[in-house]
């Protein structure tokens, strides 16, 4: 086994996290889990920049994302989904399964989105939402969020806007109020650094509004979530023991603080990526997200070169769909550690 | 907070589950991955004792029965469903929401369920499948199963039996292929001493040829996640350590043995009975499940019981549904301990 995990999730368990999960697990129907949830929607608020009501469900991020698009939208609504990179090409597929009338905007892989042609192609055809997927992990792509975000609510005071920001809040700047979002959701293994296994979300008062009650017994649907979640109470059985770990980690971004999180992450990825470019290796996307580095070596067999990597300790992750053997995925986020970047400079430097 | 957790789910997890949680995280992609988890999904076939295919996803049980019916019946079918309490219910009001055609058998809490009145039931409505609660948590009654399967199987050989098997297998004899059941269900917190998080289902021929492909991004579909595990993968990202702590389960279940776990806990659930008997407590259920009790003293506020208890270090779960604040109900599951058991009886008799 490789010394290092490096992967764009999962990342490495911290062991204040894994000590807190093992603590003894208590009923979920009880005051003291109660009190215990709500104090950790009030940490998933820090989290997500938001004062409105955020949630946590059992699933890993692919869920979260779905029961998202099956609890704002129902048959027949209009739904644009910008299209670039495996997992937001899931949420178009998604969509379409949902009987949405689905408005697919397709970017090429690795391409920096034009945020202009999102705006313009939303305004087009006027869908009540948008699935935009902030950080592209496939790719390690980003969205201008902030911009597109600005712009769509000015021009549409009502669309729904929800973000997959599953690789990118917590490790680079997300502001859920301030930009105007809607429905942002969050996953365990990636900017928590937690077991895979919880989803995190948060609900802006237009997307609560926007939410249909189905069934208490419907276990996608976030209205039961947000119902039960306002006397810290639990729908289904709660995840208590991963939700113990969920809630050291934001216990620790609160003390570290958000800022020096997002520091942290950019001059990783700087680091790598000037280092790389002296290496002759090229980062793969046009405008990268700042929580992974897509790259590739023009001229090598860079699946071997992965392999290389792994038999060294370093355990980076492949490429995905049409990309698959042609580019390595490096992780910036927490608990990236700048020692361990140094030592994988050098190995890499070494073998290219 | 209490000393000894006794409620039928969560049950208190060993500490070497949560060591083997604990172990770090590997990713998923990875040769490692795929062996350790095809090992794991041959320990799910000594589990649910049977030949055929296993498989796990993220969820808790509710998630799981959900993707059972949603994975095997199609809008329109039609499906019987024995309601007997809150969770049974839940089936019923979720295969409602599937748009199948229910036919719901709705049995009253805690009464025995009369095998031939569920034979005939099918045999006048001839629906596609049935779904079973082969021990109902919130009453703690049991389903004569293996008697109902094997005359349902041998009326109708096509019917697709699905059993929510969440509080009894692994915890009183299960036998999948040998009774002839299609798709059984099993969630961690309960006779898998795990965390909440994971669901473990095992399916038939029958079952799989009953599933429909729908789109690999459909989380909830167990197509997807069959056609991934023939090759070890995991059509998700897979939730890693907690399979490590499944996998560290399953093999203590191995070399235990299922018969002698499913005699630890009907020595308990005896013992616990005729002490209640002699205390002037009555179980609930007519026909009582192996896995839990369900029971009240007449002429006491049950509930100010329960709560003592809990003041005296014991946490016993209390009613559901109709039966809040009536019953008081209690776990037999592994690890449940003879020594606690005996303790807790010597406490409610000085108490009563």
């Amino acid at each position: 086994m490789p010394k290092h995990l490096l992967t764009p999730g999962p990342v490495p368990i911290p062991s204040f996290v894994m000590e807190a999960i093992s603590q003894p697990v208590i009923h979920h129907r009880t005051p003291e889990f109660r009190s215990f949830y709500q104090e950790l929607l009030s940490k998933l608020q820090y989290y997500f920049q938001t004062d409105s009501s955020t949630g946590t469900m059992i699933g890993s991020g692919t869920f979260g994302v779905e029961c998202a698009i099956y609890s704002m939208f129902r048959p027949g609504d209009s739904v644009a989904v910008v299209d670039m990179g495996k997992f937001s090409n899931r949420w178009n597929l998604y969509a379409q399964l949902c009987s949405l009338k689905v408005h697919p905007l397709e970017l090429a892989w690795g391409k920096a989105p034009n945020t202009q042609e999102i705006v313009a192609f939303v305004a087009q055809h006027s869908p009540k939402g948008i699935v935009l997927t902030h950080s592209e992990t496939s790719t390690g792509t980003c969205l201008d969020l902030e911009e597109i975000a600005w712009q769509l609510r000015k021009a549409h005071p009502d669309l729904l806007i929800v973000v997959d920001a599953i690789t990118s809040v917590g490790a680079q700047p997300y502001y859920h109020d301030a930009w105007g979002i809607d429905c942002s959701l969050a996953a365990s293994q990636k900017a928590l650094f937690n077991p895979t296994g919880l989803v995190a979300f948060a609900l802006s008062e237009r997307a609560k509004n926007a939410l249909v009650p189905t069934d208490s017994a419907d276990f996608r649907n976030f209205y039961n979530y947000l119902a039960s979640a306002q006397t810290g109470d639990y729908p289904f059985t709660a995840p208590v023991n991963l939700l113990y770990g969920l809630n050291a980690a934001l216990q620790h971004i609160e003390e570290v603080g958000l800022p020096a999180l997002w520091r942290k992450t950019h001059l990783h990825a700087q680091t790598f990526r000037k280092a790389l470019e002296e290496m002759g290796g090229v980062v793969r996307s046009e405008f990268p997200s700042e929580t992974l580095t897509a790259f590739h070596f023009p001229d090598k067999d860079n699946e071997s070169l992965r392999q290389d990597l792994w038999a060294q300790g370093f355990e980076l992750a492949g490429g995905q769909g049409s990309w698959k053997n042609h580019v390595l995925r490096l992780s910036h986020m927490y608990p990236s550690d700048m020692e361990v970047l140094e030592s994988l400079i050098s190995t890499l430097r070494a073998m290219v």
